[in-house]
């Protein structure tokens, strides 16, 4: 029979401690197959090198952990009662010296929980490793990661058709949202971004009452969530007319947007992605407006690894796909950010994204 | 000038602690009136029981953080460099021996990082002192979640005047996140539930691709947000008839929450509502199927204190607002929960949500 738990054990032992903590998000969920919230309830699974799994459930919580067929002790607790029972009660069941957990979605609460169920614990963040383990999509998962962007981009084509000047920036968000699910959508990837004007040059911008005009760029960054993955897409649009900076400025960030393609294949690093990507824009006269690096991986999570940037000398294999989003944010003018979700193949690479990315006046 | 810190700075004095430390979420957005993401980059706001505060930014958020006015040194780090020399320089600016915590908010590798650049540091969860300045709320934040509760009302009409049977769950969540936003949410409280027959007795199901049948309960749990805050109601319906045991479950549920309202006003504790709510389900035939406590605190945060339940002698001051949702979950037959969003007044209470609860056959 299969360890479904074996590449966890995995980097329990490369890593030399005695167990692997999951908690609630997406690599719990992409073990499971399953989704569970977690708000102030602690909930963690402790896979060890060796030996059988132990969970810790909130009582709420055990019909639907039951379905997930798990196969070691569970140690429920109810609200009115606590947890600290619980977590004692495991750490006697399944004594540990060294635990490495996910230092990005673990909340502090839950470490102070361990540390004192475990004392002495050493308690080693491997966000790194255990998350790493999502880098290489199946086939399955780039499908369904496909699936998401394609409604997304069938919502941002009937979003885009409505939008008139006079729109103010959260009615067009409203528009785009409902677009979303009409298609098919089960969430959302975030908040979306709906962005004009000077309001665009904030890289993470959220959408204002202000209406807008003839001559703004229009940013849109969104994405609907299909099947547990989540499309990221970012498309800059002109509203009646794009003057020769406005031209200026897309063409830049688009050539630097094509300058990723061209030297994205398996073998190469995140920092060769980058420096091809940001050398564009700092070769041009808007090098003062860069802000950000290329990109991050994509996947059930809306950031994760690799992160496209200088410096990052981590080789990506075939199966990653990540974000090519180069932008430039001029102050109170002008933003513009383009941004594709890329296949890594051994030959080259794919855009899983096949929304058109030349100029486009709307409105 | 009013010292936009006093009650945080007041909070460190109380717990003995040096300064309190705020990441991105609902207490950093209540002081700042601002949002900010979070993700794999950490940003930190330092503030000293006495003396000027300091903030650890992203320097791809520099651009919004400028628009707080923030008062203190601000040291933000590239991705392209990382964050530890960030850390480093703050920690030789603002020296620090003990610090408080939002304990279910920051994550580990922030905590971490705290660690790693003030050795020594003693690390305090204060997640309940820290929140719990948002406890009572303002008329200002009352009147916004009031507006959140009303346009959630208003979409959960639209969508189950169009509930047909044979329609599946995901169907009808996809219609009720589509009415949400076209009534004006800024977005979700959560992902909804959408769940009939004994998916419903799952407390926390998800909707899945499978047809509505007459004689199903369907309980719909779900909320928008407005202006920062989250509404969070549960009704409970019949499709095409309900049997003689249907009402006698969803009576029951009915008095329990009914009791809750009667009992409820400024000056009581949690445990007195828990045990009124509970005590009501535990006279009645159905005492096994009992799975949850009464309710939990509601605000910018879906689930944030006070949690309604035995056991919890907090006293409820007026301006709180709970949520009063009894339910009983009979597996693999019916799940009835009936929400409410409740203010304590000084007099009574408030049921802010307005949404009729007698027993309703829909499709």
């Amino acid at each position: 029979m299969t360890d479904r738990y074996a590449e966890h054990r995995r980097v329990a032992r490369d890593l030399g401690v005695d167990a692997i903590a999951l908690v609630p998000g997406f690599n719990f969920e992409r073990l499971f197959n399953a989704r569970f919230g977690s708000h102030e309830r602690p909930m963690v699974i402790i896979i060890p090198a060796n030996g059988a799994p132990v969970a810790l459930v909130p009582n709420l919580e055990l019909l639907s952990f039951a379905e997930l067929g798990f196969e070691g002790r569970v140690f429920d607790w109810r609200d009115q009662v606590g947890y600290t029972d619980a977590f004692t009660a495991m750490a006697a069941h399944l004594p540990l010296k060294s635990l490495a957990v996910e230092g990005q979605v673990m909340r502090v609460f839950v470490h102070h929980a361990l540390a004192a169920a475990y004392p002495g614990l050493r308690i080693v963040d491997a966000e790194k490793q255990i998350s790493g383990l999502r880098l290489c999509k199946t086939e399955a998962e780039i499908a369904a990661l496909t699936r998401a962007i394609r409604l997304s981009e069938a919502a941002l084509a009937e979003t885009v058709a409505e939008v008139k000047v006079g729109m103010t920036e959260k009615a067009i968000e409203s528009l785009l949202v409902s677009a979303l699910f009409r298609n098919g959508a089960e969430g959302l990837s975030f908040g979306s971004i709906v962005a004009a004007a000077g309001n665009a040059a904030m890289p993470h911008a959220h959408a204002r009452d202000v209406a807008i005009k003839a001559g703004d760029a229009l940013l849109i960054d969104f994405g609907g969530r299909k099947d547990g993955f989540a499309a990221d897409i970012t498309r800059t649009f002109f509203v009646g007319h794009a003057d020769d900076r406005a031209h200026q400025v897309y063409d830049t960030v688009l050539r630097a947007n094509l300058a990723g393609f061209k030297v994205t294949k398996a073998g190469v690093t995140a920092h060769q992605i980058d420096d091809a990507v940001i050398s564009v824009l700092e070769a041009s006269p808007f090098a003062d407006y860069i802000r950000t690096k290329t990109g991050h991986g994509l996947g059930r999570d809306v950031h994760e690894a690799p992160y496209i940037m200088r410096g990052n000398h981590e080789v990506l294999a075939a199966g990653t796909v990540y974000t090519n989003e180069p932008g430039l944010y001029i102050p109170d003018e002008i933003g513009v950010r383009i941004e594709d979700d890329v296949l890594v193949t051994d030959g080259g690479c794919i855009s899983l994204t096949q929304y058109p990315k030349t100029l486009t006046v709307i409105g």
